[in-house]
């Protein structure tokens, strides 16, 4: 499997987790977003989205959307599993994940935040703003949901699932924008959790091959 | 079961084309978000997020975010199913809901316009162009992916899947902002086979019980 992707990418980031809770190996290519090399048509060609990440499997399937690679990695390579067995546990994952992927990253992903500076002549204080309110909007949400009677060490119960590499690569972005994290000490606590973990340390972005100081 | 919901949210409404499609019967809430219902004490009680749509199932289920609730009702009520059998299938109707609801919609709903408008201070020139850019963008991802090899009647194949509960929304709300849709003829067709469907129709904001001309 080839998988492209860029190093500060947070849904990159959440496949990476993936593959390597998995135990699944794969070719790193980078795609530099902030240079734009996502928009070359080496990679359009491939991907009209021309988005990462963008899983080739070993069949030459072309996959994208974070949390569509991760459920077919799942259901592909079903151990360990990243989602519970039970009906109202995946619902839980995936809106946990949702709450991630839906509320609070599309709105604070470098595009965006282009956007908000070139054609919305945003300074960087209000550039700043926007992102840490979008932030602090879904981590409420998140972290009422981790006071639920459903708590374990991760986001639902004691093993990693989908809602952790979701969340993981989530902090870490904010921590770059220095949003403030004091408020979601149970999400905090989980965060910590995943980072004892081999795959969580492998996949961050410090560790890519592309990784930028 | 009890959809807490508003007719103008596009993401209440996929949840009322799954249901529709699957002929499951609900109680329809109203939650007027326009008004800022969701922000009350009692529905936050129900919901930490406050967000529509919530889909209270009859053993006391509280379920959230709307691909994980229509996912939630095709494992727990599998005929007819809203995604396909194959892994690469399902991967790819996730991916083109996902286009919609992790690349167009978080960016162009009510709250986010509201920011727009209060805190970055977008005059409606300004907010227009930036919902419409964001269609565009997702719509042309939609486009290209309408042009694959797997062609049918719907977004995939010739029953409708979790995409079209997410794709007919998403072009409702485009046409209420104008949006320039005529670049996007496969989609558009696609729309307009979905359209064909009573649940479709059923679901959809004008035929809702809170609906506002």
């Amino acid at each position: 499997m080839k998988l492209y992707n860029y190093f500060r990418s947070s849904a990159s980031f959440r496949v990476r987790i993936a593959l390597a809770l998995k135990g699944l190996q794969y070719d790193y290519v980078p795609v530099h977003l902030a240079k734009g090399e996502q928009k070359q048509p080496e990679f359009a060609a491939l991907t009209p989205e021309g988005l990462v990440p963008m899983l080739e499997t070993g069949d030459g399937l072309r996959l994208t959307q974070s949390m569509a690679i991760i459920e077919y990695l799942d259901e592909t390579h079903p151990t360990p599993p990243l989602l519970p067995a039970d009906a109202p546990g995946r619902a839980r994952v995936r809106a946990l994940s949702q709450i991630v992927a839906c509320e609070i990253h599309p709105l604070n992903n470098l595009r965006v935040l282009k956007y908000l500076v070139h054609d919305l002549k945003a300074d960087d204080g209000a550039k700043t703003d926007w992102y840490r309110h979008w932030v602090a909007v879904g981590l409420q949400a998140y972290e009422a949901r981790m006071a639920e009677g459903t708590r374990g060490i991760y986001s639902h119960g004691d093993a990693p699932t989908l809602a952790d590499c979701c969340l993981v690569p989530q902090i870490f972005n904010a921590q770059r924008f220095d949003s403030d994290l004091t408020p979601y000490p149970l999400t905090m606590a989980v965060f910590q959790a995943c980072m004892q973990l081999p795959a969580f340390q492998q996949a961050q972005p410090s560790a890519c091959p592309d990784a930028e100081p």
